[in-house]
């Protein structure tokens, strides 16, 4: 086993390439900036394309139309740019259009203090496009994630043709840790690729097949003609105001997502025997929260331990299956209650506290312990 | 009496006119043109300021200078505006800026079908900016609301120096209604001004006096040097990584709003006796679920009604004690579940069903009617 | 007589003020800057509107709109701003909108040495628009200049309906000198006012009665209809590939420029008995020009100059009328030979030498006369 | 000999594809969107790069700096484009950055009628930027030209480190004409590639090797640290106000471009014994100049013909012995009168005619004729 020395912005990078992606299109920020300069560094001799827009609007747009025309395609940035993005995140909503952005998160609110980092915008990336059709969010709690979880990313981007975000904060996007690259790299997801339309049968922008949940894919610019529109289409792919086609399209926005979430649900969950009490987190506060329930264990207390890194759609099922022995919960977030409203929302019946903070360090185990203490 | 017939987009810019406003900047676009269009028909000649930017992000600029410079401002737009307006909303959130912004929506995703109604973003105004900290959200129903809410926007925007969105649909903003505008001019709200500092003391712009919630005010530019950033920051108004300073900041953002949310929670209740269901809805559903409600009473059926004008915050202590009675409550939406989950988060014990709809047209009582009867 | 401390940025903007200008919008860029903020405290106050755009194409494009809507606009930049403005400038020169346009030149190429003057620009005023149809442009020598032509520049620009640029140096635009200010004011042209249509007659935009040289204005927004268009037009104001419409259209363009310059040559000349040698200059040259003038003087060497502040149209009949006497020309500027070339074109058959130097300093009179000694 | 049928912008980008330019970035715009179409159809598959950027200003700017990276690069527009070019030419000029730039010209002033043609650009070329240091300039007169001229205009950036303009009209550029492109190809220029910094002496990046007119090459972000800056700078790169410095490196960028102007003069010339008259053309003119020469012959009149395609800087030498044995001059252009001012600025002692017309039509055969026939 040979240690590699790397922070999540490299693995995040290193993911993405591994997952395919040959096209990476951003705006310097930090502490998002580390991704773009490894792109730029891995994909040009791969025969891959990085480009730097001439802001965040056109960075992402350039990924959209990279992505339609078959390429798997990224960007990164952190809270001021995610601010730019809402346009294009819903366009490539309602197109269907496969896109990873990877959100290094930083202290809001506005520009907050540059750079310390937070969870903040655990809820902007669910809700900030208009009309509130869900996209995926994953949240790594380390370097390790940030590889695996980027590749992820990729697969369902491409798999359900949505935008996926990935999630870090800055203290993994831009902390080196060392890590069994090579193992991770042996042991990594395969990549899946967009599903081709059939050479037998005509092509159909925006039809399903019996027993698919997404269209099939032909890129632009290819021999087969697509096409796309920011507006409410059939199936044809032309602009409608038939209620019964937009009532069908966007029902089948949110199914796609939303009902096959337990396919998706990443997590990682330590449980002890007889704890009363489950903490969850997600990110990098989930190791703050590991050490505090291996010093409370030390102490002979015990305490399980829940680590979402599927945050959006709320797994619901793997929340209640993992919580239900639990009289009590704890959320611990990097913020002032975000995802804590999930939770209380899957766990009605259950006491959920929480522990937030929001002042630009990160939480440490003994504050958690001593809530967990309460 | 004298009827006057008017639509929600010119009820909105009266309200802001006799709400004090002087400035408005705008980039025109259908169904919140109109906004513009009345503004710059009343606002120049009573010496007021109206302004086309180059495009979305440069009128809301506009404004939030504007308003540092001591104006009341507003701007309007729609869906796909408002997706531009994240980082300054962020800005005037983190530097309490007062600002008015209406978001006449339409049916996203993307530009959906331009130009056909829903509330797709009531879940995007609370959540679209980086951080995570709210603003506050008013939904009128009907012409009279636009009126009388734009002023409460104003009237809140300045006491509690924070953005504050007016969020009709289209269904509102462009439809003409017969008004007695008149009676609703007599007894419209009394405008707040901001609070400056007083004279007698030095003026130290983030700093809370004892017993008030948010600081005084000093326009740039005039005799008193004001400073803004849009970093964290303390009392001073410098940049700060103080995590005490931070903390106290960010709490305070919240607490301004958050707990203030009794004294303006706008609402419209019609409570029947004996009635074991309560309908909660807000803008433009609220008067198909009013129609619903008297169809079903001459059916001899009685349902109680709860139309929420104050959207964000929460009106929790609102929502509790209506809803307290009812055994049933059905929230009614034009998208497909945003409000809901937030009634559901408030109503924990309470069954919550859902009747939503988001395909590019209104809901008709007919629907609501064959819920309630279920 | 009371001598006033100003720099020509703040005369400049007196000029405009007395002019009657009352629309100013700009971004800021040293040496400009003082232009600006000099009309920002003194148009508000008079009803006037001073705004700052996005950036310069938005700022000379505000000016365009207020122009078209009735009032005298200007805007002010240097060298990197004018490189943003071809476009507008050919819209207003084929639209026949009136505007003035600061050029604070420094040194060049690009942003040159941030703030060294020169004069640079003066053929780019010229040519610096596709099509190459002739704007008017005014160079001054001094701060008083500076006030007495920005007045100039806005009455030919609201005669001939056209942009006019007036092109001091930084040496002028940010130095101050002493000036009898109010003798000034005194003896300003009285200001020219846009000829209305008759209101008698149809309004038809692009209309020129007989006898005169441009059409009649009539304010966009105001009561009667009025059209523009960036393409070529007819009368009408609509879109036309008419040839032989576009071909008149084009000729008036120059031939109102061009065949009335003899109109407005302003310049300042000092001839002196028996001198065999004139010096022709422009902008801050003038004056080492003078200065080295007056010492050979008192060596008892005859030298005359012309300092020419018409720059475009050039004034041949001027240039040709004072240069008759003399055998030798020779043209000193602040740039590698730009104006020198049509005074070769319009002196052909005598000797024109030239001095001319681009190194971030004035010329010194001591170079003038070394090459006046030759 | 087998003939193709191939307009100029096709013609044009076969130019820079065999003198090796592998990077196009572009904003579309009629006409000169076929050369953007056609780099994207054979660029990506050699391994090169096409990009649209989000609008001509950030288009440039990727050429740029794809240039200083050490490719060839173009791009390609039209007047409003040109228009938007001022500031990055301008960088070009004073940091030395090769690139070509093609302006398909149409007829202005502003959008004129989109799209017909004109020469309207040639002093625009010469002097639109800041500073007006001068630019290299091409005219094409056939499709067999475009593609020759485009392979020089690539040799001369690399050789002098200077933006080179290639300056169809549109007439050229949409035009299809059949042409022997394998004879073409034969005859082609050999490439010339930028001189790199000899491997055994460190890198200065503006010094100039004795005997040497521009400095040596090494890509930014290549092993060799390179510096660029957009003010007046030394030859380490660094920013500097020294004066002596300034001049000779302003001294420099004239005399590496005009001093060598003998080098690269091309043209074509139709001499005819005994004829009295010669005819100065550039463009698609010189096709009806050639006709009416023909004609004339025809009919006995001796006439020859000059037609320019090195247009800047002035070719002196070149119409100064050309010209020589003639007695009348005659230049005709589409537009009013542009580079006629150049030739009797070399022909002081001729008489110079000249016929211009701006309409958007071509100029016919027979008009020379008749002008001729005076």
């Amino acid at each position: 086993m040979a240690l590699t020395l790397m922070d999540g912005n490299e693995a995040v990078a290193w993911g993405a390439f591994d997952a395919g992606c040959r096209f990476f299109a951003g705006y310097p920020i930090t502490p998002a900036t580390g991704i773009y300069s490894t792109m730029l560094r891995i994909l040009p001799p791969a025969g891959g394309i990085v480009l730097q827009g001439e802001d965040e609007i056109a960075s992402l747009g350039f990924c959209l139309g990279a992505s339609m025309a078959g390429y798997k395609a990224m960007t990164a940035t952190s809270g001021p740019g995610i601010s730019l993005f809402s346009e294009n995140i819903s366009l490539a909503i309602g197109s269907e259009i496969p896109v990873v952005i990877v959100d290094v998160q930083r202290l809001g609110p506005s520009t907050g203090y540059a750079t310390k980092g937070a969870d903040g915008d655990i809820q902007f990336l669910r809700w900030g496009n208009s009309g509130g059709i869900p996209p995926i969010v994953l949240a790594p709690v380390d370097v390790a994630d940030c590889y695996t979880l980027t590749i992820h990313a990729f697969n369902l981007a491409e798999r359900f043709r949505t935008p996926v975000f990935v999630a870090p904060s800055k203290e993994i996007g831009m902390t080196r840790e060392s890590v069994d690259f090579d193992r991770l790299v042996a042991s990594r997801p395969a990549p899946v690729e967009r599903l081709p339309n059939p050479s037998d049968s005509p092509y159909i922008p925006f039809r399903v097949a019996a027993g698919e949940d997404v269209p099939r894919f032909a890129p632009i610019g290819g021999e087969t003609i697509s096409r796309q529109t920011s507006s409410t289409h059939g199936e044809e792919g032309y602009i409608t105001s038939d209620s019964s086609v937009i009532s069908a399209q966007v029902a089948r926005l949110y199914r796609k997502i939303e009902a096959t979430v337990d396919e998706f649900s990443f997590y990682q969950a330590d449980t002890a025997d007889g704890s009363e009490t489950l903490v969850i987190t997600y990110g990098v506060t989930s190791r703050a929260a590991r050490r505090a329930c291996v010093e409370l264990r030390a102490e002979g207390r015990s305490v399980s331990q829940l680590f979402l890194k599927t945050l959006w759609p709320v797994p619901e099922t793997l929340i209640r299956n993992i919580a239900e022995p639990y009289r009590r919960i704890l959320v611990v977030e990097a913020n002032l209650g975000q995802y804590v409203r999930e939770v209380e929302h899957v766990l009605k019946n259950k006491t959920v506290d929480f522990l937030g903070v929001m002042d630009g360090r990160l939480i440490e185990p003994v504050r958690i312990k001593e809530v967990l203490r309460e």
